[in-house]
């Protein structure tokens, strides 16, 4: 077995960092690895954490990283950075808070911005989880503001996703309607001392209602306060009752499946536009119709279409 | 000449939002009708406009919209809706505020969604603009949320980038370093009625000092408040002032040619990918792989390189 495959596997950190970072540049040294170290993942359980900016999603992960270290479970965070110039700000902000556990070696914390990437984020992420996994971490938690399409993906490599709201989500029900109900497993109305949380759970319990259920998991939604850890006791006992629902009827083992495939044939596109662009960008031809596209001898995008016909890339 | 093109060129809208359809789901007649029409591009003067959530945005575009209609000028909005399930609420509601201005012939407004596009939103916004300006339209307006890549993407397509921030913006500041700054060339302090708009103005010029200058032109913080109108005229001049700089230095035509270019090469990328995906998809050995790796006898990551490999698509 490869020294890294094997350090890895003994739970070394400074090793488990490497990895990811291979993996986020698409060195294959990553490749090597993950293969090696696949039959020994499984273990981990990967909760996902989704909610617009300022529901406390951090101060939840915080509180859910406590309550796991005094079950002796060891943790794994990864923070999901939209790298937005108008939210970078805020998780900068909460990944400070999150400082006191750095000194703890059974709690692992990651950042990853969207940016800078080799692959796509989900696809990374989900390398990531396995990495995570195979050093022996009990808990996954992957943290996400949700803004878009490609954080939404990344929360699919979750068995369960929790959704933050808080008293003022006047948007809450938007949000409902905009794809998160098709993720969601947990909703959760944080920030519950504030007047509107029992109003809140009720809107999104009658919203829920009108909904169809993609599963037979009709998900709950419950009351936190994570400032003061209010609620977070119930919020991981639920996440339990959701693993051991995903467990008795076979879905576990059939999602986490679909996310191996997934990861597949993302790699697969990525990989292979980025091997052909950097071929289709050496081509003689494409770099002469740079010049005329720039003088407007040629419209660009009828211009696309011609090269690619030209170079053999049909329509089907 | 084909009818659809010559109608555009009449500045038909019914024939214009057809048009943005067909672009949009990557219809081959859009391809015709740009080439047709691009000598007769080039006449449009594109503003785009990004700022936080509740920076008042909209309003904006609202009341420059108003000042160009009043010098006779056509307009055209595009809203980039980040498809966000937390903010897409928001621009929602703020689509229903510029109602008025549906009933003015003078004035296009069309939303595009970052889901749902055939291609790439950056790419497709390209071609919008063209279609616009091919029908006569004197300005057009590029509305952005600016919560990601992809929307920072679309703000290149702007002749003038405006910048829109509040004072209560806290993370206006952290916004300036994160990739704003290279594209902004005038900043707005919008509701600048309420308290701290002045200090606000100060910190960012502050910042902006620190910063190197990627032009001779330094961008000019502005106060405003759209809700009222205060402020708005100043800025139409700042833009036509702007416009008179890039025209003198050459750097209109210069960045409209990088942009043209952009376009092509993104065009190729993405109907590149698009196709191998579609005949990959098909390919025995892939659909053989996907059921190992889903019983977990193959690794997904290592897997996906071999496959490519054998089929060819060779590391460089």
């Amino acid at each position: 077995m490869e020294d890294a495959a094997r350090r890895l596997l003994e739970g070394d950190q400074r090793t488990l960092s490497r990895m990811i970072s291979y993996l986020e540049r698409g060195d294959p040294q990553a490749a090597g690895v993950l293969k090696t170290i696949d039959p020994h993942t499984g273990n981990a359980y990967i909760v996902g954490i989704t909610g617009p900016p300022g529901a406390g999603k951090s101060t939840l992960v915080d509180r859910l990283a406590e309550l796991l270290r005094g079950k002796e479970l060891t943790v794994g965070i990864i923070g999901v950075d939209p790298s937005s110039p108008f939210t970078g700000g805020a998780l900068l902000g909460d990944r400070v808070r999150m400082q006191r556990h750095y000194l703890d070696p059974g709690v692992f914390i990651r950042s990853i911005a969207t940016r800078g990437q080799a692959g796509g984020l989900p696809r990374t992420v989900r390398g990531i989880t396995r990495l995570l996994d195979a050093s022996g971490i009990d808990v996954i938690l992957v943290e996400t503001v949700g803004v878009g399409q490609t954080e939404l993906g990344v929360l699919e490599v979750a068995d369960t996703v929790l959704v933050v709201l808080m008293p003022e989500s006047g948007d809450a029900i938007q949000a409902l309607k905009a794809g998160i109900m098709e993720i969601a497993d947990i909703y959760l109305v944080n920030k519950a001392d504030r007047d509107g949380a029992n109003q809140m759970a009720t809107n999104i319990t009658s919203m829920l209602q009108l909904g169809h259920n993609r599963t037979d998991w009709a998900p709950p939604v419950m009351l936190t306060t994570a400032q003061s850890g209010q609620g977070i006791d119930e919020v991981w006992e639920k996440i339990q009752e959701h693993k051991q629902h995903l467990t008795d009827s076979g879905e576990l083992t059939k999602r986490r499946g679909l996310n191996r495939q997934k990861e597949f044939l993302e790699t697969v596109q990525e990989e292979m536009t980025r091997r052909l662009k950097a071929r289709i960008e050496q081509d003689p031809t494409l770099i002469a119709n740079l010049d005329r596209i720039a003088n407007k001898e040629s419209e660009p995008y009828s211009a696309a279409l011609e090269f690619l016909e030209n170079t053999g890339f049909n329509a089907e």
